[in-house]
């Protein structure tokens, strides 16, 4: 039988809910024999320069509602998380490092992916730096020196920006984001239709 | 022992989410003992005026996971939906038919909204002109000649303004949106979240 294709997940760490997210896909792609394509995204170009929409902490009521959502969403899937201490944070270097990663070895740069998500949410460090971003990936066990090289070569600077044209190809334009079998899903709210969805491949109530 | 509150719940005819939920919401609310206090919300007073956002069909990518996504929805939850049939419908007056309704009756009024969101997305029919909304009124026994009047009168025209600045100052963004023990919580994907809530009264994992 074919290997079931993978589930795409696109993350930007700049967001509290696609860090939850970051804690539980693995686990519940695991459990329906799936295997986790972490895909980078930026949420500056696809809120603000595709969409035309201002960044939830600038939104009117939105803003206090995921401030005070993320803490019982958090709660509910077991994980600590914080407030954001660095409202100026850029994710782009770790964007950058993840993707140097993912073409030596994707399950280290799942890991890492993982790390910088949490250093911001859960640690409340910054994670704009080289410093930083390095620093996570030594924790891993990671070449730093072939790393902090590599994180600013023009190809994968470039590389970043394709993986999000790409990403907002396939119409992904929040974060968490999944697509499984051609099925877009946006949100940790949405972690229940991506299990039926594995479970049921289809959109038939459960039986 | 006193009564359990009430879960409020947020609907504007104009969104088909809103009226999935509006599916749904009664019968959840009673699994529990709860009841439902309908109350209506303007999206194009929140998410235009309040957030300076543009509506979900305006917005790119949005729009288009938008428009396939309430059909898988309405799929899980068994219930018809069809595409917006009538791109300038404005629901106005149907919301000032549901507020003089429920001084009335509020079971009528609850019923009505039900109808109302129904007849937009399930008929596929327009609600916007006092035909169409006294038509639905008419078919739940409601004496059309005295709602005819009174969704005119200058008293409700000002109640709906007050509800819809009750809800902006309660936090309510979108629809459909749930406050129930001082819990606010948006979005039909959410269900499992007010059920949760319901059953257990915390955001601790289920045991």
């Amino acid at each position: 039988m074919d290997q079931p294709s993978p589930i795409a997940f696109y993350f930007d760490p700049i967001s509290p809910y696609g860090y939850l997210a970051s804690t539980q896909i693995e686990t519940l792609a695991a459990r329906h024999g799936r295997q986790v394509d972490w895909r980078p995204v930026l949420l500056s170009v696809t809120v603000l320069q595709v969409m035309g929409l201002k960044p939830v902490p600038a939104t009117p009521l939105k803003a206090d509602y995921s401030r005070q959502d993320k803490h019982r969403m958090a709660r509910l899937l077991g994980v600590p998380i914080c407030e954001l201490r660095h409202p100026d944070v850029s994710p782009i270097r770790a964007l950058r490092a993840f993707l140097w990663l993912k073409r030596h070895d994707s399950a280290q740069a799942a890991r890492f992916a993982r790390a910088i998500c949490a250093r911001l949410w859960a640690k409340g460090e910054d994670i704009s730096t080289a410093e930083a971003v390095l620093e996570e990936a030594a924790l891993l066990g990671v070449d730093t020196a072939a790393l902090g090289q590599g994180m600013e070569s023009p190809g994968i600077k470039a590389a970043l920006k394709e993986e999000v044209d790409h990403a907002v190809a396939q119409g992904v334009f929040g974060v968490p984001f999944f697509i499984v079998d051609g099925q877009p899903l946006w949100g940790v709210d949405r972690l229940w239709m991506l299990e039926h969805w594995l479970e049921h491949g289809s959109w038939d109530p459960a039986p």
